[in-house]
């Protein structure tokens, strides 16, 4: 069985209406397209875009990372993340869906300084321990601005505690230059190398994602096992077979055709609510571009929006339903979660208007409000989609970074735009920097 | 000097083209039926929709919670509340904003259960002591599915525990009728009630936020003082110098001209992250709506989107500057944080390329990044309004509460909905009855 279940039932033109879902005649010219871009994808070498895929296959930085851990376990309970955005996500959005109950664990905690608010930094390192914390500053380019800001904080934080940085500090960043690079050799620090070829956002199963989880206690193996999985089941499976393909093909179709601009990433699952975050940059940045591939002007690009199961159905669902039918619904189901958590028999339920509680588990009444959401949305012609994993663990976690980043990649094909660049984000630094200049 | 200063410049046709901007005649025409909408304000009575605006006045409520507060003193660690939607987003909003530094304090902690997911529920219950927990059940119509569920699971956690429930336990809901208040009889719990006019999203100022807030330390004398001071101002200020009737002009006339289906809400500041989540529930369910306030058929609403300051930049930048021109933004700028986090000195800056952070604190590189995103989004056409607080304390949190209510009832006035009600929330939740009612 595959590690995720796809269902693109509720988004077809048959069951929502052709306003709001896909035609047989769309989607058919979608898989043809993306049939060409998986040509693409399995003719890949390590300069194409496409390199992100052959992450799983990365012994090199696989063993570095295990020799890391295996030579500094028992020597930190802290791991502090320093980095920015492609950065930042994937370590907060593995740790996130990894760790089992953070509070009554021993397993090291991952702290995180991804901003430059003083309050935010100095909470990052309040409390803690220096001795006892391993720092990662990553950063692609090796000259991220906040980057640079926060680990001169961090070196001094680390010196006034008497702590010599070649014990606590490793660098992860392009293979070569840039200052984070200089940096590490004149302090003699160990460098783990993100291949060049490879994005921020894309990076989740690079050293950028691998070393933080594996310094945490997870199951990396796991998770580059199951990326692997769901790449090579996916890309020689047939287009209508392909899910992320389905998944691009309906998202790109309904953004063109039925003004659909906003992707809804709604999983059931409080452990998923980082990698919504991650999800949002991923798709944000890659589609949202001010030219198509060509070079020509064209605003493309959908906005993603995180609405975590339960929590927002108390908040957002009043919208989704009655409001502009500009949206489409990604649904993540986790069938079995890690704690039944039967309800007590003995509580009045009845009394409450809710006999139907009695003798329940917590995790069918979610079960129930992901069903019943999804069949209030389709109701109302709201298109929704759903990815079912049966239990959430490294390696469905891995076959999730690698299910999106595949329906990234595809869908930026699919609406003709380059999926691995982000040319805008200069000019906010340029200004960010002369404002920052003047006296 | 107001609590809030208001710039809506960038939001004007005169600086980003009559395609994206308010133009001069439609900013008139709104402020004067806004002004129509303040009578309504000023003449309010209990049972009027503008209830919300007489919580800062409640006095009866307010004592009520500094007894218990006073009573319980010193016999807690941890706050518990149980709640969905409007009864938990307020008490995570207020403790974010105001918490300085969570992990070095004495003061209580926050624990919450907001959600059906089994595994989030275990957690919030873990590594915490029954004995010393005070929880708070949240529930307005004292019926709500998920907070009865959590509710017989905490009962049975404190009975295990040995604890008598008068001692760990409070209800807030409505002053009659609901599970919760019967519950409440039957085993004498203290109650306090939340005014019957006011929504569950405009609650913040009521028992449902005030309990939690004054139970973990923060100011809510400064809370209520804050919000009545921008209220009274507000409301007695000519139209132009209302600014959160401003505000809501200029949502509502970009929404209705030029197509900004996106309010996207940008503090500068990780303390304001869960007051974003709480404008996304008031902006999302009190403007989504598929009727007219005459009832007839017509979809409403615009997206609320949370983009948090310096690490969204680094996120979906590229997207906001580029992609689609959809978007209104809503900057937030606090002038001067807690901590002012000089950088050190004797750090290779130069030699990152980045010689401008030299003698810089962190304070004035977060201001600058605001400054700069500002200016880039001008520049590609793309209107934003700033608001600027000199710092985050109570008072100014009291202030933004009552600011985001008064511009959500201004903008639904100008939309022609009715803010206050939520109809389509209900299919949801008979779905999910019938579907956990099938064998």
């Amino acid at each position: 069985m595959s590690l995720i279940r796809y269902n693109h039932r509720n988004a077809l033109a048959d069951v929502v209406g052709s306003a709001h879902g896909i035609t047989t005649a769309a989607l058919t010219d979608m898989l043809e397209r993306g049939a060409r871009c998986t040509k693409g994808m399995l003719k890949r070498s390590a300069s194409t875009p496409f390199a992100f895929l052959d992450l799983p296959d990365d012994d090199k930085t696989l063993t570095a990372v295990h020799a890391l851990v295996e030579q500094r376990k028992g020597t930190y309970d802290t791991v502090l993340v320093i980095g920015m955005g492609g950065s930042s996500l994937s370590a907060l959005a593995t740790d996130g869906a990894l760790r089992i109950n953070q509070r009554a664990e021993r397993q090291p905690k991952l702290r995180m300084i991804d901003t430059t608010d003083p309050d935010a930094v100095s909470g990052a390192l309040m409390g803690i321990d220096a001795q006892r914390t391993l720092a990662i500053a990553i950063s692609k380019s090796g000259d991220t601005l906040e980057t640079v800001a926060a680990l001169a904080l961090v070196c001094q934080w680390f010196e006034e505690a008497k702590c010599k940085l070649p014990r606590h500090l490793f660098v992860v960043s392009n293979p070569e230059g840039g200052f984070l690079n200089s940096f590490a050799s004149r302090h003699g620090l160990i460098r783990v190398a993100m291949p060049k070829a490879v994005g921020g956002r894309f990076s989740a199963l690079s050293a950028v994602g691998l070393l933080p989880a594996g310094l945490l206690g997870h199951d990396i193996d796991g998770l580059l096992a199951g990326a692997a999985e769901l790449r090579d089941e996916m890309l020689k499976s047939s287009p209508s077979a392909n899910a992320p393909l389905m998944n691009a093909a309906i998202h790109a179709a309904l953004l063109r055709d039925c003004g659909k601009s906003v992707s809804v990433f709604m999983p059931y699952a409080s452990a998923l609510r980082s990698l919504g975050a991650w999800y949002i940059q991923l798709w944000a940045e890659s589609l949202g571009k001010g030219r198509d591939a060509g070079g020509r002007p064209r605003a493309c690009g959908q906005t993603p929006v995180l609405a975590l199961g339960p929590e927002f159905q108390h908040s957002q669902l009043q919208l989704f339903l009655e409001g502009p039918n500009d949206k489409l619904f990604t649904m993540i189901e986790i069938e079995r979660f890690r704690h039944a958590l039967p309800l007590p028999a003995d509580f009045p339920y009845a009394d409450a208007g809710a006999p139907i509680l009695a003798g329940k588990e917590m995790g069918s009444i979610i079960a129930a409000q992901l069903r019943g959401t999804e069949q209030a949305l389709t109701e109302q012609g709201r298109p929704n989609v759903r990815l079912t994993v049966e239990r959430l663990d490294a390696k469905t976690l891995g076959a999730l970074y690698m299910f999106f980043e595949l329906q990234t990649a595809y869908a930026a094909h699919l609406l003709d735009v380059n999926a691995f660049d982000q040319p805008a984000v200069e000019r906010g630094k340029a200004l960010t920097r002369e404002i920052l200049d003047k006296p």
